[in-house]
């Protein structure tokens, strides 16, 4: 059993979802060290997000934005945390309705993704700036 | 400390929540092997959910199904991605609204959950055919 | 690699969203034996959840407690499981979207949080009483 940790830093992304798969296999070539574990990655953020879904057509992505934003609205007139803006609150609560974080199996030095299977980076603020992302994987080694 | 990982394939079941606890763990005899650790099922879809709630009553899974359903409209005319059918979108968000993975304390063998919880299959397509998990368990064995 | 394992209770607290993150770092001082792995906090109940959001403003868990309980409707006349209070039905749908339990990495013997992470415990019965929390830190030790 050995465990891989590291942090990496996410460029500026416009608000909405965006496919990281790559950009976190690609930072992270120790998960083939592994044959059968785990590896988790986590947003060291509240106004952020991270999920798993369809790796394949963008409209899903868009989807996603406009529904989360329709559902959670902007301008609640019984938000009392209205200070940092309009879409500061929806942004937390987005947030910890898709989750900070993800973990994913890792058998024979990969991700262990369903084919259509890819990683969400929610950005929820109009203006988020770069984010910080904490991978660990852990697991039997060859 | 030692790693088991396991696919199983979950046989097709029609739209809404099913219990799966008893199919995880008798699939699953290593986590008897586990007196401290971590078991995680994670499904390999997007358009299906795994998530932990009461394991008694039979409607507090038709209530998830009618709440969910509800919620998140099929027919949204701001939808994109509609080409697979007027549930697939829906499905979509259902599945990264409630996850697709829980991790389950194992403590002296066994799955450490509480009295009324078991693991809810969340089935959000109307022929979604079969299913594939994987399971992974790790921790300090006997 | 170790695993620490640690069962603790939680006092009864109000309806709405609690930050809990000094009580499960005080009960469990094992995480500091821990340079490099991750601590899961799991809640062994079906209507009180754990997710992670802003530690500092309390209104804006107050501003959660108004968006779930607007949201998710007490007194939808379609709910079938209702015997156990007009409370009961939106506390299970609640714990099932925020989840049931948080996973943390742990770097240098701490949890790696961001800056304004904490550990939200959502209580959601009118009067949920005491709840049991697992606490599990793995990885590699000093």
């Amino acid at each position: 059993m050995k465990v891989y940790q590291k942090a990496i830093r996410l460029g500026e992304r416009k608000r909405g979802f965006h496919l990281i798969t790559r950009e976190v296999v690609e930072a992270f070539p120790e998960i083939r060290e592994i044959k059968s574990g785990i590896c988790q990655v986590f947003i060291q953020h509240t106004s952020a997000s991270l999920s798993i879904n369809e790796n394949a057509d963008p409209t899903v992505r868009m989807d996603f934005e406009m529904f989360f934003s329709k559902t959670i609205s902007e301008n609640d007139p019984d938000y009392l945390h209205d200070y940092e803006g309009a879409d500061d609150m929806p942004a937390h609560i987005k947030a910890s309705l898709l989750g900070c974080s993800v973990s994913i199996p890792i058998h024979n030095g990969r991700l262990a993704l369903g084919t259509w299977q890819g990683i969400y980076f929610g950005e929820h603020r109009n203006a988020g700036g770069s984010r910080n992302l904490i991978l660990t994987a852990w697991g039997e080694t060859y």
